[in-house]
Formats: C-alpha cells, sequence, structure tokens
C-alpha cells in the first residue's frame, strides 16, 4: 500500500518551524505496513495545494495532509479541498458544539475565526479534535484515501491514534511486513558497515537493510515482507540472531526503546536511584531522564554546576583539583559524581565536565574533549571523549555516552573483569529473544 | 528565484530521523531571497532519485539535494546524478586526501567504503567536507544549478555555510527582499489574529503577513517585496510601526533571536547573573540557558530538586511548606527560588514545581498545573500556568513562561506598577528601531 505525506505551511519551507509531523507519521504508517513514498510540503497556496494533492491521488492508497486549518486567513487548505472533491461547506452542529467545549476549557472565547471552523464539507467523514479548533476531514475517491488534519503537533498526533490509525486496517488490506530495529553507540556508520559486511552479504532477497545514523546513534533497521505473519517473523527473526554476534557490544536498545526508557526500566528492575551533577552537559541528561514520565521512581535530582564555585560549593570538589588538573579532568568529575551520589543519596551519580566551545579550547584540551564518570556504590568509572567541535552535538553525544556508561555499570561487582561479563547479563533485559 | 530542496533517505520517510537539514536549508536561502517552492522526500531509490531532480531541474533555479552520500551500500545519489549530468566518476585526488586527514584527526582508518568516496564526477564542482567524508557535488544544467551535499546536518551546515551560501549571490540576481519576523508569547493564534485584525486588513499588497506557530509562541513574520532595497526597507518598517501598538505587551524577541539570547544579552548588559531551581522541567531550563555559547558569564548553576527530599535538603523548601502547601504550591516556588538564588549567590533565580503527568494530577490541581517563581534582588514574583495534558509540551511552555517572566522582571524598581512601566524600558534593549 502506497501512502504520501503532504505538509502544508510556509513556516515548514522558510524553515521556521521543522517537519516532526512528517517524521511522526511516516513512523506510525510504515509500521503497520504502507510505504511512503513520498513527503511533499508545499506554500499554503491554492496552485500548490490543488497541484500536489491531485497528483498525490493519483500515485497513493493512502494521502495524508497536515496543515493550513488554522483559524486565520492564510490557511486555506479546507476550501481547496472542498473543490477537488466537489464539495460544499456546511455547518456541523457536533464541531461548532466540540469547539466550543474546548474553548471554554482553555477559557478562551468563541470568535469569528474559530465559529468558520464549524463550517465543514458535506461529503467528508469528520474526524473529531479533542485537543483544538480545526476538525480534520476524511474524504474517498477511487480506491484513494485523503484525510486532512491540522497541523499542530500534539492535535494531529491525537487524532491519529484516537481515530485515523484504528480506522486504516479497516480501509486497507495490510501486507505482512515486520520491522526490527538494533540500536548501536560507539560506532560510527562506515566502521559499521564494515564489520557486519559478511553477514549483509549473506541477507535473503526479502530481508532488507537500512543505515538510520543520527548524532551518536547507528540504527539498524531489518524488514521483512513474506506470505503470512508467521514466515515473515521467522525470517527476520534469524537474520537478527545471526547479526548480534558482530555488533553485541555496541547495542543498548531495540526498536522503539530510548537508552533513557531502558535505562528506567534498568534502575526499577534492580530498585536503584539515580542523580546528575553536569557541567558542560548544562542539565541536559536531568532532562533526558526526565523525560520519562514515573521517573520520580529512580531520578532524584541533579546539580548543574556550570560555575567552578559551583563545583566547590555545593559539589564539593577540592580547590586543589581545579588548580592542578582543572575543571576539565578525570579528578574533577570522579569527585563530581562520587560527591554527587552522596548528596543525592542514590544508586547512582552522572558527572559531566567538558569544553563545548566555542571557546575555552586549548592544545591538551580542545574543544569537545569531555570527561564522563559514573558513580557506583562500589567504584566510579570514568571515560574520556573527543566529540568534535559543535557545541550542540557535543551536547547531543555527551548525554548518549553518559547514559551508555550508567547502563553497562551494574553495581555489585569486584573487577572489571567481572563487571565487563556482567554487563551482558545486565543488558539481557532490554535484549530481545536472546 | 525559485528553489526546492530534495531530502533522500528512508530514514525521513519511516520517520525515524526528523528533517531537520531542509528547515536550516529553507531558512537560509529564503533569508536571500529564494522562493521555496517545495521540499521533496524521498528514498534512497533510483526512480525516486532521477524522477524527482529531473522534474526539480525544470520547475527551479535552484535544486538543493541533501543525503544519499554516506560510505554504506543503499546510498546511491553520485550514481544517478552521474547519468542525469552525463557524468563519469574519476578519482579526485584532493577529495582523498581531505578523507584521509579527516579519519586520522578521529583516530578512523580508511576503508573500502571510504576510498569509493573519493571517486566524483568529473563535470561537478566539487564541495569540500571539512567534517565528514562524503564530499559536495555542484552541477548546471540550463541555468538551473543542483547541488548535492551530505545528509549529516552538522556536515550539510558546515559546507553550506563556508561554500555554497557564499557562492549564490554571485550566481544569482536576488530580488529585493526583507523579513521582519515578531515573537510573541502568552496570546494564541487566533487571539492574535483577532487583536490584530484592523491593522492586517490595511496592508498594502506588497506585504504579507503570515503566522508562525510554535509551542508557546506566536511568530508574525512581515515580508515585503520592491523595487529596491531602500523602499523594501520603508515600507515594512512603517507597517512594523503600526503593528506593534496593537502586541507590544506579548512581544519577546525579534527576527532570529530566541529567548534564551535575549535574555543572556540582558543579564550581560545589566552585569546580572541567573541559576535555576527546577522540579517539573527536569533541568530543561537550566539546558535551554546553557545552549547559549558564552553563558558562562551570566549562569551558574541549577539545582533539579525532582524529588521532594531535594527540596528539602538542598533547596531547604521547609517541611510545613510542603505538607501545608504541597509541592506544586506559590508558597513552595517563591522559596525554592528565593533560596536557590542564595544557594548560588546570583541576581536571579528561576523555580518550577508543576504537575506534568500523565499521573499526579488531581481535580484541584490537574496534569499541566506549574507554578513559576523569579527571585530578584528586590522581591519574587510568582504565576501559576495551566499548560494542557501533554508532557513534553508542558515542559516546552514551562521554560518559555520561566524565561519570559525573567524578561519581564528588572531590577531596583520598588513598586509593581513602576516595574511594569519598566518592563517596556527593560525590553527596550530588543526593540528594533522602535
Amino acid at each position: 500500500m502506497l501512502a504520501e505525506i503532504i505538509s502544508i505551511g510556509d513556516e515548514l519551507l522558510i524553515g521556521t518551524t521543522i517537519n516532526t509531523n512528517a517524521a511522526w507519521i511516516g513512523e506510525r504508517l510504515s509500521r503497520i505496513g504502507f510505504e511512503i513514498q513520498r513527503v511533499t510540503t508545499i506554500s499554503d497556496t491554492r496552485q500548490a495545494i490543488e497541484q500536489s494533492v491531485q497528483r498525490a491521488i493519483q500515485e497513493n492508497n493512502l494521502v495524508l495532509i497536515t496543515g493550513g486549518l488554522g483559524p486565520t486567513n492564510d490557511d486555506i487548505t479546507k476550501v481547496v479541498l472542498c473543490d477537488i472533491f466537489q464539495s460544499t461547506l456546511q455547518f456541523h452542529e457536533q464541531a461548532y458544539a466540540t469547539i466550543a467545549t474546548f474553548l471554554k476549557s482553555r477559557n478562551g472565547e468563541m470568535n469569528e475565526h474559530n465559529r468558520s471552523q464549524a463550517m465543514l464539507p458535506h461529503n467528508a467523514l469528520i474526524v473529531p479534535n479533542s485537543c483544538g479548533t480545526a476538525s480534520g476531514m476524511w474524504f474517498s475517491r477511487n480506491g484513494c484515501e485523503v484525510i486532512s488534519m491540522p497541523g499542530v503537533p500534539f492535535e494531529m498526533t491525537t487524532m491519529m491514534t484516537n481515530f485515523v490509525l484504528p480506522r486504516l486496517p479497516q480501509v486497507f488490506e495490510l501486507p505482512h511486513i515486520e520491522h526490527h530495529h538494533i540500536l548501536l553507540t560507539g560506532i560510527a556508520e562506515a566502521q559499521c558497515a564494515e564489520l557486519i559486511a559478511p553477514w549483509e552479504n549473506q541477507l535473503p532477497p526479502s530481508v532488507h537493510l537500512a543505515y538510520l545514523p543520527s548524532p551518536g546513534v547507528v540504527k539498524l533497521r531489518l524488514t521483512c515482507t513474506a506470505c503470512n505473519a508467521e514466515e515473515t517473523h521467522a525470517l527476520i527473526a534469524a537474520q537478527e540472531t545471526a547479526l548480534l554476534p558482530y555488533v553485541r557490544e555496541y547495542i543498548f536498545a531495540y526498536d522503539d526503546e530510548t537508552l533513557e526508557e531502558n535505562i528506567g526500566k534498568l534502575l526499577i528492575t534492580h530498585n536503584a536511584t539515580i542523580a546528575t551533577a553536569e557541567s558542560c552537559t548544562g542539565g541536559a541528561v536531568a532532562q533526558r531522564i526526565t523525560s520519562i514520565a514515573g521517573c520520580s521512581a529512580y531520578f532524584k535530582g541533579s546539580v548543574v554546576a556550570y560555575a567552578n564555585e559551583v563545583k566547590q560549593n555545593i559539589l564539593h570538589v577540592p580547590q586543589h583539583i581545579l588548580e592542578t588538573h582543572g575543571a576539565v579532568s578525570q579528578e574533577c568529575v570522579e569527585t563530581m559524581a562520587q560527591n554527587c551520589r552522596k548528596l543525592f543519596g542514590t544508586t547512582y551519580a552522572i558527572a559531566t565536565s567538558g569544553i563545548t566551545g566555542p571557546g575555552g579550547g586549548s592544545a591538551e584540551k580542545p574543544v569537545g574533549t569531555v570527561w564522563i564518570a559514573v558513580a557506583t556504590p562500589q567504584r566510579v568509572i570514568s571515560q574520556k571523549f573527543a566529540f568534535g567541535d559543535n557545541r550542540q552535538r557535543i551536547v547531543q553525544r555527551s548525554v548518549i555516552a553518559a547514559l551508555r556508561m550508567v547502563q553497562k555499570a551494574p553495581p555489585d561487582l569486584p573487577s572489571r573483569e567481572e563487571q565487563e561479563n556482567d554487563c551482558i547479563i545486565f543488558l539481557k533485559s532490554p535484549l530481545r529473544g536472546i
């Protein structure tokens, strides 16, 4: 089944807004067996919308449109869709009531712009919007389903989750497709390609490999399409098992799981807690941990020790360490981690200290130098990294490296060798079917 | 001048990677006068690449392609471009040397995959890549310039900044276009549309208004194209001046400036410092402040007090406040802010405490309830917000609201009235030409 996503909005073309909607929709559709042929982003103009929608209808089974339904004057998607589907706008009582209820809940008042949003095409299925004022519209023509939704991300995702995604399998006969994702860190794309070449060269034609790199992470996607669900599953599982020996040491998670989710589960399983002491990451590690709902079960808090005086006064890093070794040193992060662990009374503590630039680098410690330490009940583990020269990327990569060090640092281990062996045991919880 | 961006990569279609490249390029191109007609995202397949590039060449003056140049087997953009431009691959000595130098700097070794990246089309201008192994390629045909770049964001942005953007004005005669952006917070899109309707209705045809909303922010974009730079500037400046009285109280920045940049400048100007005490935002306010290079001049640090015991032990929130009013209360955030200010010895401190959900809400304090306080040398200002029920969005909106409260809270003011008057004075620094 072929699908296209059409994103409407000048803000996407001129880049003031990043098109997260298309990624979200693409991910959900491909997971249930649609092949996303194209994402087309166009302007809020009649010509662009008409042309793109007409072409997409001819080339696809499903067209999802986002944007251009807002209450302001530059949003004309609804009118153009009415023309394409020979529809007329009529007053939709239920939509009006939903808008009124929504506005009331936000202490807003119904104005002329909102009122016009209850005028909807007579021959479309109206998709209710519980988080905003623009209804979705579902049209059908010649075996192609066209669904128009608002561009505000959480309005669109709610509409998709509650209404569109549950209905798609009823309308389409979807294939037996299965995706497996294996998430690696600590290895570059080219290195990984070389490492797994012997495995890749023996892949059967029904199993396809793709590399999906992002900062600090290489995601391997295995896709398999076969005659039935059992065969698909058996084929892909066999290939995944064959791949594991090549990349085991780099695996940190599978499929949709994030490092922070996986660590959350591990900490809950081990009844352990964590805190962070952050210099160069400025709170980014804490923020990543707290992005997980329910993290209060294991996350206590953090000290962002950006200034050296904070490292001294709150984290009690001795002045002689700062003077002799500097803030970006093994001695400093190890002390930060150990004292953070004591301050918050947690099982683990993460500490980061590095040079994110653009200033502050030296020949000995260039921009991108980052020291990370993890304190456990038995020891403190630390590692030095070189993360390039891009400020934002240094922080992103530091966060992943820090969380990865926690994942690999189990408690109660007397020696590094045992620790490394135990890593695999500890990591078994995120492994699939091993 | 018409432009199209073609983004190549399965990871974009299936949504495992968000297309930030297209937004970045769109923003840079539109600023210098290109009209971005379309962003097309397609798969790593010969047919999709060939079809999209051929069509884009016919419809545009400039086509920027990203992705599909990596060292792995599923990247075929280079080969397809060679066919389209009747080119052959030849060994490029300089590119080979650049790849070798790059790999050496990362302690990597040249492998077969990397070596093939030095084979480049004979009739393209080779765009050097200082941050990776894939060179860019610049082709010309029938007045259309086609530039292919790697998909890794910081490789692409470096290539654009150092090579492509400086050359475009030499190749194209670009129009006199001017964009002004006015950034508002504390007002919804529909409310804003109603408020500025009298002004919008009198806009001359040469000045165009667009709404660019994102969580917690409404960005108004004024665009003007006229015969010459002076006329363009006069027209748009007059309209901006006429708009200001309608929205002045909601303005927090102009153009590319972010709230955190603006606050950084204000703090430096006033020789002031800041720290944060964060509960529900989990370090997100600190992270936003530290995203600005040079923030160590004014940012000292942060306590992420996720657990109540941290609020008590480190921020010294008295137990009776937590027992009587709860952690999400005016009393708690005000104490957090005041004690944070003392702990870090800063001019200002921000404190946040709220319920981000999905659990933890009650009838009295539903999910989305957030208290924010800002302590200044003279007082503590606090405000209660209702930020909906989406965890991520609650954090995003809290960060903006907290920074906005700092922007509006000048020091040394005896009364609230004077403070409000002074806001305008304090805010004058970000204002343009007023």
